[in-house]
């Protein structure tokens, strides 16, 4: 597995490569979830192209970039244990040369929900997003569920500026438990950690409510957050039950396909969740 | 020569040339200055791809989009007379799907200058660029030093989105009374037109006094408003001695390589000249 650490290079390898190539993006700090990623990357194409890149530009002020969990020798592990051709991993200079200005703005899907609480973080996101993909050129390029609008500012911005590549959804992978897996759970006490399982639970509370018959998105919303106001350690910064394109937040009944979605903080950690109703 | 009016289809004709594509964008109303784009690209291109497309985003409200001159036929002769591949003809509904909601912005250099008169415009330039350049892939784009600034900024763009892509620049071609050629000349009546090449008479002077030694870029501006003063058909809309790079006004004395440009109302037209100082 070779790793490329310069934008130059990576383009003069992709230029040489032949087949689908399929993008697993990270941010480095791998677990379960990527492993899902590479997994169906390798079923779906011919060579997989890693990223590494822990992307400054998509943390706000005040969050968790510099103590964000990474070990670069086991994420690299992880990628060749895949089968993973090359991984590309710049240092912040190559991605963001001082002249650099130039931004993706998703639009107003970016300023709700998790864009309302992380100001500029999908601008973030978009642009080295949009940045890898120019680099790159993947003919697939997986994105997780467990960031739902994420996803969803992705597929736009695909389409948006027309890079013609298909973005795999992969389903979150959770805890026996029912935790989603992400890298800020290594943040969460062992106390912390017995109670996060709540928020899946509350989201599942929410559905099955739903699914009982009662649609009204604001009965949805208050079952969830009076089942999260029951742990005291967790603090709410939302409940949401959202439009899954415009993510948008639906008022009077939910229809199947909408986006149920929290955030919560638990300690250090700030964790988000979702399920769509079906 | 082959017109192609999909994205879906240009990208399928895209995917199977070999050897260095250049592209040619244009919104229509080809003239010589056009031409002198054509004959660039063919001499550094194995493959010249066109497009032609009256972008609705780059016009502002109550601009000139409806009335912009365009003759199907006579840009497509133009294109295969230089023996262009493949025109990118598509409808708006193409290129902006009522779907559509990611915008590429420039940033700062964006609302100075053309931008701060044209709001929006920078916006709606950067994004269907963006566009092209994803669906196209050119190895070779050329644009105008006319348009200074779009240039910069696409420049710009090229770099921080990471296309890879050579942008040529085009030196601007003129009457053989100084005017810049543009689309928009065709605006003029005849009085109007011969106001016209008082522009670039009054970008020369400013030029002319900095080589004569006096550098003071307040001086190169008033003389240049005092020339276009005198004209009392011409508004002026800015005159402006900038940093090349950021566009901003230069403070103090204008070293070599500032941008000397200006925009000015002429009865419907609206015109923009600019000279480097060198």
């Amino acid at each position: 597995m070779r790793v490329v650490e310069t934008v130059r290079e990576m383009r003069e390898y992709r230029r040489d490569l032949t087949g689908n190539v399929a993008l697993v993006a990270t941010l480095g700090g791998m677990h379960a979830g990527h492993e899902a990623h590479l997994k169906r990357a390798r079923e779906i194409s011919d060579i997989m192209v890693g990223s590494l890149f822990l992307n400054p530009t998509q943390f706000s002020e005040g969050e968790d970039l510099a103590s964000y969990p990474h070990d670069r020798a086991s994420d690299l592990a992880m990628f060749e244990e895949y089968g993973t051709e090359v991984v590309f991993a710049p240092p912040d200079s190559e991605m963001y040369p001082a002249s650099d200005r130039t931004e993706v703005n998703p639009g107003r899907i970016a300023t709700v929900l998790e864009g309302a609480h992380r100001p500029g973080h999908f601008i973030g996101v978009a642009t080295v997003v949009a940045k890898l993909f120019s680099i790159i050129r993947p003919d697939i390029a997986t994105f997780g569920e467990k960031d739902a609008q994420q996803l969803r500012i992705i597929e736009n911005l695909n389409r948006d500026l027309m890079f013609g590549i298909k973005i795999e959804r992969i389903e979150t992978v959770r805890e026996p438990d029912g935790l989603a897996i992400s890298s800020r759970n290594r943040y969460l006490t062992e106390h912390e950690r017995s109670v996060a399982p709540r928020l899946f639970e509350a989201l599942q509370s929410g559905r099955s409510l739903w699914r009982s018959g009662d649609r009204s998105a604001d009965a949805i919303r208050a079952l969830i957050s009076d089942l999260l106001g029951q742990e005291p350690i967790l603090r709410t910064d939302y409940v949401s039950v959202a439009d899954p394109q415009s993510m948008e937040e639906v008022t009077g009944d939910a229809e199947k396909g909408a986006l149920l979605s929290l955030a919560a903080r638990l300690g250090k950690a700030r964790l988000i969740d979702n399920v769509s109703l079906d």
